[in-house]
């Protein structure tokens, strides 16, 4: 068995350790969280790790060595009826990589840590990157008495899982002692399998924004009020929504997924539509053009159809780049095992998101079949993450 | 107190048969109702006619007279937090012109009634236009079954107010007794007040058909799938909406009131929208030439969008047109009391609609402010009120 197949039957295995129905289920701290755990400390045991668990429910496996720490790895949670590569594959991986340096005997001088952090998806609590942020100091004090539906907090849940969660605010890692963060992780989109690629070096994670809009018009009788007496704010959103999609630019991702309509009756003009807007990209400074670009056209439907527009930023997150020193050389292993490279933007957060409060963060993606994810028919081929394991050991054994 | 005045005190007086509330609410054989039905009963015996109530509950004001009867009103009740002149105001003006006529002693032949139907709207009942269509014969014979919320039956409501439900088929009128309908409404749209005229004469009424389509795509990840990737149904469906809207042809509606988007959240792209296409005309071929229209946009769309369209028509009502002989009578009678006059089609049901197949039917529209209806702020002015009063009376006398 290759090492890719070796990856695969992992992962078959670890997809077992699931709520029932559709797919992998697996929040954090539940029983399905704690049988993978123990799949994964084998898995790093068998990459001769010394495996612990920090008060935040991350799963750490490390290597002996000196000097600033290289941190690896991924999340083992999932969202509900998921597939099998999102997150754990990264961990997986990680530790499939560290296995075979150790096994050709080219460990580096420095640790290495591989994290399976507890909570990336933020499904169970209203909170998500726990582990991460833990590491990287940023999580907010109250967090442990954040509950999930059921009313038990994280605190309750860290401490039935085995960790004492006051010693959350103790999980901070020192800057000094952290080289950087590397994440392998199925890309969740459909770039490197329309370019016919099983591998992609990332440029960075893109940042987001949320803008809640309204158009507001007037209703009235659809039979009575004719067409050009009509202050309809359907039509204005509609127009909205089609010139926004159409200006576009290369690799900035804009998408209007919510949208409201009221009184929303057959028979009667519409007088108010809410809808929300996205945006990521890599440039923060893109994103707040397309932003501005995209009010200047609200504004012009508003004012010719006499249905008033309102814009607000709901939510933001900065854009983090990949260091580059790191990218070059994730890009360079990459070359030895793939024809032709390609760079990317990751559109989705991960944990490196959170980690680069930490560190410099490097990431590398892995093709995934028609670029589904989040759902049961997820799919990474066996040679694709060979090379990935290949790819991510060569990365290690450059880094000084 | 002159007959636009006296017009303007009844509407207030009977305002006031109403639930509590803003505005006004009288549904169909309620003690509001029947308060009414007391106001009603005054003004018909003010103007000399002999007051009786059908099967159906619609309260018959008849004078004397040979040949077939004029037969003219409207309805009585309201939908909820309506105004004080739908329906209503036609079964004023009505008592009054008539008044005026035998005042001055112009009382024509034949006999004239003046009709105040119980139920026009269909708030109450899952059924509308009961009074006209029981006058016309066109009444399913299941009918008085239906039930409202309460469970209480059209036949037991007709009951407790006072008729006999089982009598609804005999109430039947041969067309050769009636000489034609004519009903004054307010427009419940903005075309006079923009035109800067009391009154209008409608030329028919719009024949309704209503749509549910569908675009279908694929959600996915707002940040992970390229936009020239995407098969976004919200974008096809805004595209379509912006498109159909662009081509509306004059004298036609089309009005896109309803809109649900599948998943509806502000990060995942929508893989569904389904929306309802009203479309109104005064001709049906002018009206299933724009659906036509409609579906090749949308096939269009879809086509171009990968994103699968479908139109179903789920509701079809035919258009009315009012009869020459009639409406040309309206016309000229207007021009007696107006410098100017207008035609123009109404876009709403009325009565008249269900009388239509019983007799000929002729309609005179009254400005309201603003286009306003079916909200507590519905006004029309005692001015125009008196006019329209004049309009009627002159038109009555000027029929053979």
């Amino acid at each position: 068995m290759n090492w890719g197949e070796k990856a695969q039957k992992r992962l078959s295995e670890i997809a077992q350790c699931s709520l029932d129905g559709p797919g992998v289920t697996r929040l954090p701290f539940t029983p399905e969280h704690r049988k993978a755990s123990e799949q994964i400390s084998q898995w790093m045991k068998s990459a001769g790790l010394n495996v612990s668990m920090d008060a935040a429910g991350t799963l750490i496996g490390r290597s002996d060595g000196n000097g600033p720490a290289l941190l690896m790895g991924s999340h083992q949670d999932s969202v509900r009826h998921a597939g099998r590569y999102d997150g754990i594959m990264g961990v997986a991986l990680s530790c499939l990589a560290v296995e075979q340096l150790r096994k050709s005997d080219q460990l580096p001088h420095f640790p290495i840590e591989v994290l399976a952090f507890a909570d990336e998806e933020g499904v169970r609590f209203p909170t998500a990157l726990l582990g991460p942020r833990a590491l990287a100091g940023t999580v907010e004090a109250g967090i442990i008495d954040m509950m999930d539906k059921d009313g038990i907090s994280i605190g309750q849940a860290l401490r039935e899982f085995g960790c004492e969660p006051e010693g959350i605010m103790n999980c901070r890692r020192c800057p000094k002692d952290v080289r950087a963060y590397l994440e392998v992780h199925i890309e969740q989109g459909p770039v490197l399998q329309n370019e016919g690629l099983a591998l992609g070096t990332v440029t960075g994670i893109c940042g987001i924004e949320r803008n809640q809009i309204s158009f507001r018009g007037q209703t009235g009788h659809p039979g009575t009020v004719p067409m050009e007496s009509r202050r309809d704010a359907l039509v204005s959103a509609a127009t909205f929504i089609k010139s926004v999609n159409q200006d576009v630019p290369n690799a900035l991702r804009a998408t209007v997924g919510s949208l409201q309509v009221h009184p929303n009756v057959v028979n009667a003009i519409p007088d108010r539509v809410d809808l929300t807007l996205e945006i990521r990209a890599l440039l923060d400074d893109d994103r707040a053009a397309f932003a501005n670009m995209a009010r200047d056209i609200g504004e012009t439907i508003a004012k010719k159809h006499n249905t008033p527009f309102n814009m607000e930023r709901t939510y933001v997150q900065s854009a983090v780049p990949c260091a580059n020193w790191l990218l070059e050389k994730i890009a360079a292993a990459t070359l030895l095992h793939q024809d032709r490279g390609i760079r990317l933007p990751s559109g989705a957060t991960h944990d490196a998101s959170a980690m680069s409060d930490l560190c410099d963060i490097g990431m590398l993606f892995v093709r995934c079949k028609d670029g589904l994810s989040h759902r049961p028919d997820e799919y990474a081929s066996s040679e694709d993450m060979g090379k990935a394991i290949n790819v991510i050991a060569d990365c290690i054994a450059s880094i000084d």
